[in-house]
């Protein structure tokens, strides 16, 4: 069965490309893919991009789409097998999802980590759950540790804005007042890197990320030295992966992105997966200035979820 | 008007069962009915299997849908006549429900008992308020008393694996720890009776139901004696209704619902509404057992409210 | 780029008119002019009508929908220019709306005034935020000193029931238990007045409009003379506008609407916005008497915004 959970499921990454392409051109020349089909988007965290643009990728396909927040629609699930039932979960998550399966020709989840237990967050559970129950194919909408979607849109945009082959992209670390997921450092690593990108990772000492998603890229706690000749900035805060799971080390407004750090680059894009903060990740000057593509960068997550919903519907 | 509130609006259960039949070999068959016709869908208490299935059954049918959850979309209603509405609620029913059917050709509303006052629950004033006001076809998606879309797919469910012309059909009480509503039991009961089965009813005492659903069925408080030669297992959980309305009267751990009690029976398939609570309810081993047919009694769920919106869209 | 955000995007407001009574007569008769488009509607506070009514005027165009609740679904967001995001906000509206302007051709927008300061309310910073970054038509879906979706579908009403060229038209204060915005007098007011209809606005002293919305109506403190010869009644409760901003200056039940009352009018019409307090600001017997209208009144929510959005979507 086909699933979207991470780049290892489109191992034709040029092709996936050349799909986006076509789809950006004439978004409307598969609406009949989705003829009869339904669509469930199954919501355990808030969501604003993730839920419009996948609900407008499958319009675009000509797919019914139904929504539920887990969280408000329904009630609590439990997890894991042979659990006693007599707390607050009113129904285990294995018979959710394949009722779910049965209601829906594809089925796109979005949980989150904890960030207290990392083998838990790590051993991605609620969606291998969904992988195992369901029945159907997955689309991963972000999960504990990854957000496919979301990379695929950045891969779509830097292919759409890079002016020479392999241009140097940059992922920044930069300061938050919350602790965040590694979901969107650890996916767009991952994905640069299959796509042969030249990747530097800049983040302050203690950040660094699991190897499985970055080996391969250039690693640095110099965020000045890693700006430099840069062709892509790409600015996220992620909390702690080693010592201190998802906890804040550092809160160095020294990182925050500026016009004088922008200055440093070969006339980088800007490009950060939204929502942001505001002169806390970046400055409004770098965000509202002429080399920010975040909006375009957002549009694209349309054109990434139709591709990724297309190639589902042509398999099924 | 035509409504679907219980199984007395199916006068003709063998040609409902017979459409049932049709519209799940050929779901797409009425595509046109629905056309420029738009499904309201109350919910005034969580819900995913009503909520997706019914939101599927519309969309077989061409049939747009719109989704309303009181608690949370709009405000708290009034209920009852000449009440002066200086408190919390904005609105009153007649109002909100007169107004929602000049939106909606059909109207579908989910609203759940108090378990304080029998009376008042029996009553199903809510229910009643929607096809008084709407001015259109109500479809119950279960109200205080009884759960007909269920019932209906549960009956559709028994069709489809009987193997024998009049299967026995035993509801068994089984131990939860909330307090729980009669409407699937009664909802059960009624539409196993009214077509022609024979269905054993076993409960600890003090749980009968209303003999208004129950009138028929064997009554007994064994539940080995009533496990012996049943061809379907229909496990539930309700709250009392004669005595104490609405309490637990019996958390006994010896009605769960285990293999050596299914040992006991015809090689029956086990039957539940969902959700469960595993290994309160039911143990594990039966809900995954090549007996259990969970997830099958679900699926048809879609069917059943399908038919439903089906006749009600032929009506109108 | 075209709006709709008062009755000053409504020039042609007799063209209008005849446009409502063609959606009216055949509602489907554009359902092409939606396809392959999306219309995004953005709840920041609860709605009935408006989120039903509008959602149904986009099937009717054959137009696609999402709906968004940002204070359940997304997150909150800041708003001005150079705000540092260090606190509860997560995402900037300027980010958020571009972003959505991104994946809809047409987004509509619900916001409500706090009560607080006057100045912040009557500048509809929301709402002018989302003309400005949206990038696609924006509807207003009542905003912080409007509410032209309604006041659209009150002067339908009022054209579709009027006996003479030109009716009288009472706008009455009536008593209510919370402080009301006054979104609905305030555009109720300007729509009647730029459609020339004879408008008298009653209400107890200090309970007077801004007279941007009422210059050209006559105003009175004396109810009963207002409703003397008077063809539709228009009860609305609202909070002071002049002194002490937001506030109830009065609990009067003598304002409140009773058959006596109506007995003073020439056979009018009653018509309110709903949701309506039952006897408090208006008596059963008028509501559910012959000559109420809120019913049909209501009905017309739909016409309004499927002309509105007919007339968007022919534009773009």
């Amino acid at each position: 069965m086909p699933h979207f959970l991470s780049v290892r499921d489109v191992p034709d990454l040029p092709q996936f490309l050349a799909e986006a392409r076509a789809v950006k051109q004439t978004p409307f020349a598969w609406s009949h893919l989705g003829r009869h089909k339904t669509l469930g988007l199954i919501f355990m965290n808030p969501s604003l991009r993730t839920r419009l643009s996948t609900q407008r990728a499958a319009q675009n396909l000509g797919l019914n789409c139904m929504v539920l927040n887990t969280d408000k629609d329904s009630w609590k699930m439990a997890t894991g097998e042979g659990v006693v039932m007599n707390g607050d979960a009113a129904e285990h998550i294995k018979d959710a999802v394949a009722v779910m399966g049965q209601y829906c020709e594809i089925l796109g989840v979005r949980s989150f980590p904890m960030l207290v237990n990392r083998e838990e967050d790590y051993a991605e559970n609620t969606l291998h759950d969904f992988v195992r129950y369901a029945g159907v194919p997955i689309v991963s909408l972000e999960s504990a540790t990854r957000h496919p979607l979301q990379s695929a849109a950045d891969l779509i945009t830097i292919e759409q804005y890079k002016t020479k082959p392999r241009p140097k992209v940059v992922l920044t670390w930069a300061p938050h007042p919350r602790a965040l997921p590694q979901a969107v450092p650890n996916s767009f690593a991952e994905w640069m890197l299959a796509a042969g990108l030249d990747l530097t990772i800049a983040h302050p000492e203690g950040y660094e990320l699991d190897t499985q998603f970055t080996a391969g890229a250039t690693l640095t706690h110099d965020q000045d030295a890693a700006f430099r000749g840069a062709d892509f900035i790409y600015a996220k805060n992620w909390s702690s992966y080693h010592d201190e799971y998802g906890h804040i080390l550092s809160r160095d407004k020294n990182w925050m992105i500026t016009p004088a750090k922008m200055q440093l680059t070969n006339n980088a894009k800007f490009m950060h997966c939204l929502p942001v903060r505001r002169n806390v990740v970046v400055a409004d000057a770098v965000l509202d200035g002429p080399n920010s593509i975040i909006i375009p960068q957002a549009a694209n997550r349309v054109v990434a979820a139709q591709v990724v919903l297309k190639r589902l519907l042509e398999q099924i």
